[in-house]
């Protein structure tokens, strides 16, 4: 396939697994990249050292391109930026901040930076500090959101309006019909998420990967509306959470609550109750755990079929 | 167009305008099924002698088949049914409530019944009760919305799994685009809403038309979760209404703040202030306020420059 991100990132397919906490390390984006599409580290559960580790076995294990997300609102973003440098890694994804603290840095040493949005004003801010592309992620997306929670099927065609450089789509992505869809609404790549947490590839504990197995339509909730959302399946944790949110519950307290601890322990640790288990409403899409090679041969022929079928509704 | 809708419905193209309080009287729906898509008079704000005089007026303005949309929760729900059959209607979308009551009466009429839902859950309760096919609404449509908070992105190719009917995609939905990427996650067809409201044939105020055009991405609100979730467009009686929310207001007197006459004091009176001016998340792609005619048209040229994009991307 041939679009504006394909020949932009050099890959084959223009679909691209999202850095994921605790779930994408090199295994998983090398086994992506392999394929053809493009595989990212999530450095956001990496301490520097530790993304270097995981840079260097990817590089072994693959020879296309990958890159690394970027969280910049971790503390040690400065080093962790200073890594896929020194590791020579030619694409980075950034979330959660500002890009243009480090636009004018990975420019001059020839990284495609690509920022993650949830809205239209984000996304002219990342275009403005330089950005090649934007992914542009809808409310129905695991994890961290934004606080319009505008959705991808609202969000994509107006991103693909407003700006110059192309959009990646994201939220709700989970078979080839969703990655037809995203294309349709005016986006050049897709980034997928929850759908490649569930592979064998992917680094997170089975019974996360089983509770999204499991998942129907209506499994996951958005929480934490005062310190930022986040989209996780339904437990005790996520109960817990909304209760605190419908009483009122202090910042601070919230905080507490969350802590970065409850991530690690429902994705990596696997603990189904207190945990928090990030995930995305195509959950409900997800009813097994392929490999990844296995995964990416049929989100190509579903997204065949998905288009053979459109092109029988004469028009 | 040829899809499992177009010969459900006997329509040209499978383009269905949404039944709106306020805003979809005889004019909207025949302009709309006169260019070949169907147009639905929205009872919702109708007595039923009102209804009455909407359907003999819309018969009268176009011979091509058209609808009418019931929300069930009314409490003359009874009456209104009586009456479309009593006018011979072939075609009724039921909303808000369950569509079990009516089903067997409306099919031993000869009538199609489509009903609309926000969870595959009671999707597959409207396809027990008989209903021809279900129209999937993500929570970012205007108007009321289920609790659940689906997307359209999510929800649409999970109810195409789990149905044996057709479904027709709603939520988000404003251009070509929209259509396209509808059909690609499965949907037979679309039912667009606040796309229609601002048009030249709408009944709707011309301030609120006005506020849909200049309506960006982040521009409507979800509020009175309590007593059933409501999208609008930002001003003061939202922002009152989240206010409520964050203090706790009991039910009673979130409805007292709600009360039914809010709807026709920001959609048909046009008070920007304290109405409601319900519309949906795809606003921000509305630039215009054209004729059914006009809008139709350009939805169709839309739709094909999209599919030849899609078609461009060597697979």
């Amino acid at each position: 396939m041939n679009t504006k991100i394909t020949e932009l990132l050099k890959i084959k397919y223009p679909i691209i697994q999202a850095g994921m906490v605790w779930v994408s390390g090199w295994k998983l984006a090398s086994a992506v990249s392999n394929c053809g599409g493009l595989g990212l580290i999530g450095s956001g559960s990496m301490k520097p050292d530790l993304l270097r580790e995981h840079i260097q076995k990817c590089k072994q294990a693959t020879k296309n391109p990958f890159g690394v997300n970027i969280p910049l609102l971790r503390g040690d973003a400065d080093e962790l930026v200073k890594v896929t440098l020194e590791e020579e890694v030619k694409i980075v994804f950034t979330s959660a901040g500002h890009p243009k603290k480090y636009s004018q840095l990975l420019k001059e040493n020839g990284v495609k930076l690509i920022h993650v949005v949830p809205s239209v004003k984000f996304a002219l801010k990342a275009q403005e500090a330089g950005c090649d592309a934007v992914v542009g992620e809808g409310v129905e997306a695991g994890g961290h959101n934004g606080a319009d929670e505008i959705t991808t099927f609202a969000l994509i065609p107006q991103l693909v309006d407003a700006l110059e450089i192309p959009v990646i789509a994201a939220g709700g992505i989970a078979d080839g019909r969703g990655i037809l869809a995203a294309l349709s609404l005016g986006a050049s790549g897709v980034q997928i998420g929850t759908r490649f947490a569930a592979t064998v590839e992917s680094s997170a504990h089975e019974n996360y990967k089983r509770r999204i197995v499991e998942a129907k339509d209506n499994d996951t909730v958005l929480a934490f509306a005062k310190i930022g959302l986040m989209r996780m399946l339904k437990n005790e944790f996520a109960n817990k959470a909304i209760q605190a949110e419908r009483e009122g519950w202090s910042e601070e307290k919230l905080k507490e609550l969350l802590a970065s601890k409850r991530e690690r322990l429902g994705i990596f640790e696997g603990d189904e109750v207190e945990g928090a288990m990030e995930a995305g409403q195509g959950s409900g899409l997800i009813k097994d755990i392929p490999t990844v090679e296995v995964l990416f041969k049929r989100l190509l022929t579903e997204y065949k079929s998905a288009l053979d079928r459109i092109n029988s509704f004469e028009v």
